[in-house]
This record gives C-alpha cells, structure tokens and sequence, in this order.
C-alpha cells in the first residue's frame, strides 16, 4: 500500500483537510451561480439540452475534484479520460503560468521553443519509428489530418476503421468513427467500417483469443481485397478502442494488422487519443508487454488527452520518416490557427517531464497489475451483474450483463443507479452503454484505488439489493 | 496622436527599453536551439517543409514581439489575425493562471463556472437574437457543429458557401470552404459553393456596389432555386471573407442574405472567426455601420480568435433560441473533449472584460477611421502598385496590381520581396495571394500606425524601385 511514484512536490492531502488554498476559500454561492448560468447559457456535448443536471466542479487536484461545498470525488473518470497526471500537477501549473506570461500564442508558421520541445520529447517517447510532429487542439483534428496525409501519401482514398470505435466529431473524422454518433453525421464517403477483434462478445463466432485474433484480421484482409487494396489508403484504429469498452486487442493482432499494411501499401494510423500516454501503462498502447513493438510500429499515432492531461487543449500527429519526408518538396495542406500554440506546447514539455521524473507510467503499470485489476476481479466474483473485467494499467471497464450466460448487456437504467450510487459515495465514475470505465489518472495510489473499490463494491451490493 | 485606449494597466514601453523582465533575460543560444528543434522536429500547416525558414518569436507585449536576440517587431498580422487584445495582455495572463492552478480542464458534461460566465458574456455581446453558445477548441470545430446544428434543425443537407471563402480544415469544414485549400480535402458531400459580392474582382459584370449587391443576391437565390431550396440548410458566409481579402460586402448584402434566408427555410452561419470580436471596429461584423442588424441578424455565429485573442485554444457557436430550444428534447449528436475548457473559459472572460473596460472595440473603430484608413488610402495615392484599399477598423487589405487599369494581381515574387522589406523594417507582415492585409490588434496606438505606415511606405518604394 505504498505510494509507487517519485515525486519531489507533496503527495495529495489526507481526505479530512482542505487540499489547496482554493479549496479552503470555497462559497456555495459560486456553486449556485456556476449552475444557473451553465442551465442559461450553455449548450452541451452528446445531450438533450433540457433534463441536464449537471454537477459543478469547483476544482481538483490529485485524484480528487471537489464542488463548491468542498464535497470531495474520487475523480475515476479522469473527467474525459484525460487527466492521465491527475489534477492542477505543480509543474504543469507552473509551466502554464509561465508561458502565459511570455508568450501565450503565435502563428504556426513561425517558430518557438516550447513546440520544437514538446515535438523532441514525442518523438523520443514514440521510438526509432517516427521523426515529426504535427500540432493540433485535440484528437478529432488529430485523426483528421492523419488521415490527410494518409490520402495524400498513398494517393488513395478509402478509410478502414471498425464499427467499435470513436475518432472524433469533424467531418472526416465521424465519418470515420464507428459508433451512433456516425450516423448523424456522415458528411463524407470511402469510410468502410469493419468489426474489429472482441472475443467477449465476438462478431466471428470464435471460442478462443486466438481464433478471435486470427478471424478478425481474415475478415480485415478480405474486406480490403473486396474494397480493392489500391483504393484504400489507411487503415485506422485504436490501439485499445477505449470508449467501445476499452477492447485489448488479442495477442498477434496489431502484428497482424501491420503485416497486411505492408502487403498492401496501406498506412496504418494508431488512434492513441484516449490509449496514449500513460494510460495503458506503457507511453503508447502498441508498446505493450504482449505486443513486439519493432514488428507493430504504425505509420502515423493520433494523440491528444494525455499528453499534457488536457490542460490547454492539445493534440497532434507523430509520422514515420518516410510520411514525413513526403511532403519536403510538396506541400501539406492542412492547418489550424492554434496548431503548435505555446501554452500548449509549454504544458506537454512539463506534463511529460513530470510523467517520466516521477514514473507516472510505470506506476500505471503497477497499479494496474498489482491492485486495480486484481481488485476488479475479485469484485467480479462477488458481483453477478460484472460479466467480463477488461483491461490494463488504469484503463478498465465492467462489462455488466443481466445473465452472465447469455451475456445480455444491462439497461441505461442500472447504469443510471451504479452512477447515482458511486456519486453518494464520493466517486466520478465514467460509464458508457452497458459499461463502468474505471479509468483514474495515472498517479494513482493503491489507498485510492482501495477507497474506489470499496465504493463500486458498495454501489454494486446496493443496486443488485434494489 | 494619443492613445485612445481606457487602460489601468500601463502602456506598452517605447521602443528602445526592455519591455519586460522576459525580454531582459533573452539568450540567442536559445533562439538557435528553437530554430534547430524547429527544423528537426516540428511538422508545420499549408507548407512544403523542406524549404522552411521559420522566425523564431520568443516573447511578444502589447503590438510587438521579439526575437532571441531581443529585436522587437511590430505586429501588423496579429499572428493570425488572432490577437486582438494583444499580446500579454495582463489581466487575461493573470486569469489564465488564476484558473491554471484551481482547475485547468473539466468533462463538458459537468458545469464550471468560468465556463458560464463566459457564455453570458458572448450571448451578451451578440444581442437579443441569440440564447445560447457551444463552446469548441478553434474556428474549424465551430463551422462543424454550426453546421450540424443547422442540418439537423432544417432536416436538409446541403450547405450553400462562397468560393471566396475559408471556414476551417477539418472534414466538413474544408468541404465547405471555396479556396484552393479544399480541392485535395474534398471528403464530404452537399457542399454547393457560389460568387458572393467582390466589386473590385467582380463576378458579376457589376460597375456600382448596388449592382454588385443586388447580382450577388440574385445569383445566390437562383443557385438556392436550382438546387432545390427543401435540400438547402444553411448559407454558410463570413460577414466580412477575411483570408480571402476582406471583402467588406456591400450594404444591403447582409440584410438581403437574412431576407433569402426566411424565404426559403434557411439557416443563415455567420462565420466570425475572423471578423468577430473587434476586429471591425464592432463585437459582430453584422452589427457594423452600414448594416441594420435587426434586419440583419444570423441564426448561428461562429468564433474563435478575437474572442480571447486566442491565448488559450477556444471557439464556438452562439445559437439563436429557436435552435437551442429545438435541442431540448432532442440529443444534439456533437461534442469534444475541450468543450468549454475552464482555462479557456477564463481567458474568455478575462478579454472580454478588458475589452469592454478599455475601450478596445471603440479603439479599433477609431483607429481605422481616423489612422489606418486615411494612412493606407495616401500609401495608395503614392504607390501604383496598391490597386484598391478596402477594410474598417483593424482590418484592412491592400489588393496590389501589375496594372490599375487591368487590375492584374502581382506575383509571388512582389509579396516575397516585400515581406523581406517589412521585415528588415521590423514590422510583422500578413501576405496571402496578390495582397497585404493589415492587421494589427485591436489596442494598435496612432503612433504605432504611424511606425508601421512609415515601414509600409519604405517597402513598396523599395519594392517598385528593385
Ligand atoms: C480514441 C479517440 N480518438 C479521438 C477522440 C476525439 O478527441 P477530441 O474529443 O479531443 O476531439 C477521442 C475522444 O474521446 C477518442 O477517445
Ligand atoms: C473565417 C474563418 N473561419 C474559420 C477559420 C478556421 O479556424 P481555425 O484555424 O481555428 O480552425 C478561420 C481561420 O483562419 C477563419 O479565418
């Protein structure tokens, strides 16, 4: 139960006393006024505007967000699974404050140190594979100009992604994205989608990872070959497609998947949004201890959340040598006005920093072998209703079912109850669909992931009982 | 000559002096090692990368900024026409870390307060026409979920823009844009572009504003007509096209877009990423002047830039009741990460606040009235090559020509060589096609239009005589 991280700053607070000095200062009043304006003015993501209850976050650090009464929450959501190096991290903070002073923005086209900084770094963390960056504000950006270099490079047109998955909200990138969202939103053409590999609910009747593994990329080679392999120009997808159910892929599949890139002259792009980072306990997901990362290096990584934890709105494109090279003489034709922006290129030089001093990663690794998936499963045990625990490092979900024979996904209504209930208990959860994500920043502790436990075991005893 | 701003800060220092405790303590070592990072690492917008010689800014205040070796610059592009408030503005550096260290990002889902505050200020400054505002990372987001907003609200599909016209490189963005940018970018469908009014370069056969008023509006019904006004979503226009030259539309334009707009069921888009905020010399470029905007007002607005200078990543949509409220029972299927990020958020409301105070929008307006307009109008008297002067405000374009009488534009080669002489005479130009656009921000002082007139003066002497 010791604390895994090497921090030179303070570890989090005990719960009982006040964590900051905003957080002494509090007024519910803020809270009051917070809520009314939000309820007037703002327009909100992925909802109907009219039933909205939204709770008010007053502010965090570490593990924990509070309110304006000064009630503090487990934060296991990582708000958007995003703040891979906790919340109001010191040096990021500082970094930030910084920046802020000297130069806050500048144009993309002309130069500044924090962005040649923060590109080095992740290139560096990204390995021998890959030589530039590109900067965007966030992960749809980001999946939308790797499939522009893609198109670009391969002079193809057609984009494979799977059904189970989730890109982004622009144009090109929902239409490459799997999930509901798409279908309101397809604006563009050439996006195939297949089913990936998920043996727990397999589209390929198979009974083992193995068959999984080998049936998906079949199904994958031929939809190429039926698509006609000179039409397609990337083959796009999460390294663990995280908001689907955070689906580990089997072992041998991104091996997979990179042999039929080459055999066909596809670029493979890795989404690493919400899997990059830290999250999976590893800086990228196809770094992982099952996979061989010399035999599943993709051409192109999308990243955005935890790079900097999403501090200042950030994202980008890490590209091979030979993609980059491609576009020496000709020209790139894609930009944004805030691609580079130095306050966000200020807080991934620290984000990053901090994350490799105080082996933030590693200690998601551990945290992740050694306590939350052992804690997760012991929960599956004793719970019925959790029919598969998936995952790695801090980037879980509970798979919850009716029948653990049939499989039979539980209803909005359970989940609506799970989330009620570990909000009474103090901890943001992230659901989706038939899921519980347990999903806390990197940094956690084992007594946090403990206190977690003991809640979700609480809040599963008592919607079961109900 | 004086400053007609309302600051309690203090003015920008003369020329000669430090201008902060940044500026005193630059190292050269560390403009070459940016400029190294630069070369190695970093991948940058709409460029062939080969060739690159990016200047290398490491820190700005006020209308300036510097290079390692502490040259100060003139900032007549406002990087990309973003920084309105100017540089280093100090009380939205000291709000950006204020809210740095109490809660730097939070899901969209939950309220923060900074969020609320800063979309009442923007309902506030667009007026009774509009209830609510979406918040996104940048300019490109925001067309796509005005545009979402409008196909799902009208049920129709397609979108109606200009050619002159950029709105943004993400898929649908870029579709919707009418510049050379989107021709490798085109994934998407539905997308109709027309001439829109452009007297000067007019597609129209037009020889007085009014004509070119009234064909540009016939033109556009008459597209509408024929493609069938049930399939039409939205006219997608910026109030002023800005990349495109700023192409001040002719009066009665506006109003005769909204008019079109009600006849046929359509959503009127007003990009404002560029225009908005100041940068006419009003907060909306529909509310200036020449234009009645109670008879001119848009459905939807689109911003980004000049709404917190861009010191944080930032945009959205400010939405009109009738489209917010046709969202409250229904899910509105669009969403990011960083929607309505609290560091953005506060650097929101901390320009705002400033502009407000400070008489920054009013500066503007009187700055283009009585300086840089009159300034260029003479430049254009003594220069030849200046074809036509057009803009307000701090917006401005210098449409320069082989010839007056064929109006032909000047190559590459002109533009490249007199970047080069702005740049010897330390102003920061801003170049696209055949023009100089001069862009200063909003807090631009007489005198400093002055410095830069001087330069400008030089430069097309220099330019016309080598
Ligand atoms: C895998 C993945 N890709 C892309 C995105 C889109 O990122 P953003 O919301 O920053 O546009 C997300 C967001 O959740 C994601 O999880
Ligand atoms: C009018 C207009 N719309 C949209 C955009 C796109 O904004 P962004 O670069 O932030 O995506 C721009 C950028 O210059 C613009 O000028």
């Amino acid at each position: 139960m010791t604390d895994t991280l090497n921090r030179s700053h303070p570890a989090p607070a005990a719960p009982a006393a006040p964590v900051t000095a905003a957080h002494a200062a509090l007024d519910p009043a803020d809270g009051e006024r917070a809520y009314a304006l939000d309820r007037e003015f703002v327009f909100h993501s992925w909802s109907a505007q009219g039933a909205l209850k939204p709770f008010v976050v007053a502010g965090a650090a570490g593990c924990e967000v509070w309110n304006y009464d000064g009630e503090r929450y487990l934060d296991f959501s990582s708000q958007l699974v995003n703040t891979n190096i906790g919340h109001s991290h010191p040096t990021v903070v500082a970094a930030i404050q910084k920046q802020a002073a000297e130069l806050a923005t500048v144009a993309p086209s002309h130069a500044n140190l924090a962005r040649g900084e923060a590109a080095q770094r992740i290139v560096e963390k990204a390995g021998p594979g890959f030589a530039k960056v590109f900067f965007t504000n966030g992960g749809a950006d980001a999946i939308e100009n790797a499939i522009r270099m893609a198109r670009l490079t391969t002079r193809r047109h057609k984009v494979i992604s799977t059904y189970r998955s989730y890109h982004g909200n622009t144009g090109a990138a929902i239409a490459s994205t799997g999930d509901w969202r798409r279908i309101p939103n397809e604006y563009a053409f050439g996006h195939v989608h297949v089913f990936g590999p998920f043996l727990y609910r397999s589209e390929f009747h198979s009974e083992t990872a193995e068959q999984e593994c080998e049936r998906a990329l079949r199904s994958l080679e031929r939809t190429i070959q039926a698509e006609g392999a000179d039409t397609i120009a990337a083959i796009l997808l999460e390294s663990v497609p995280g908001t689907a159910g955070v689906l580990t892929p089997p072992v041998g599949y991104l091996e997979g998947v990179r042999e039929i890139c080459d055999r066909y002259g596809i670029v493979w792009i890795a989404d690493e949004v919400m899997a990059g980072f830290g999250r999976t306990g590893e800086w990228f997901a196809w770094q992982g201890a099952d996979i061989n990362p010399s035999r599943a290096t993709p051409d192109l990584i999308a990243f955005a959340k935890g790079v900097n934890s999403g501090y200042v709105p950030a994202g980008g494109v890490v590209i091979s040598p030979a993609i980059a090279a491609a576009f020496d003489e000709r020209v790139f034709p894609g930009g944004l006005t805030y691609s580079g922006h130095p306050l966000a290129m200020a807080s991934i030089v620290a984000a990053l920093d901090a994350m490799t001093e105080e082996g933030i990663v590693e200690n998601a690794k551990t945290i992740g072998e050694k306590h939350l998936g052992p804690g997760l499963r012991a929960l599956a045990e004793k719970h019925p209703m959790i029919g598969e625990v998936r995952g790695m490092g801090v980037f879980w979900a509970l798979d919850l079912v009716t029948d653990r024979g049939t499989r039979a996904p539980v209803g909005a209504d359970v989940i609506g109850r799970l989330k009620a209930e570990l909000m009474a208990r103090h901890v943001l959860p992230f659901a989706a669909d038939n899921r519980i994500h347990v999903v806390p920043p990197c940094i956690v502790t084992p007594a946090e992931v403990e206190r977690a436990l003991v809640a979700y075991d609480e809040a599963f005893t008592a919607v079961a009982a109900g």
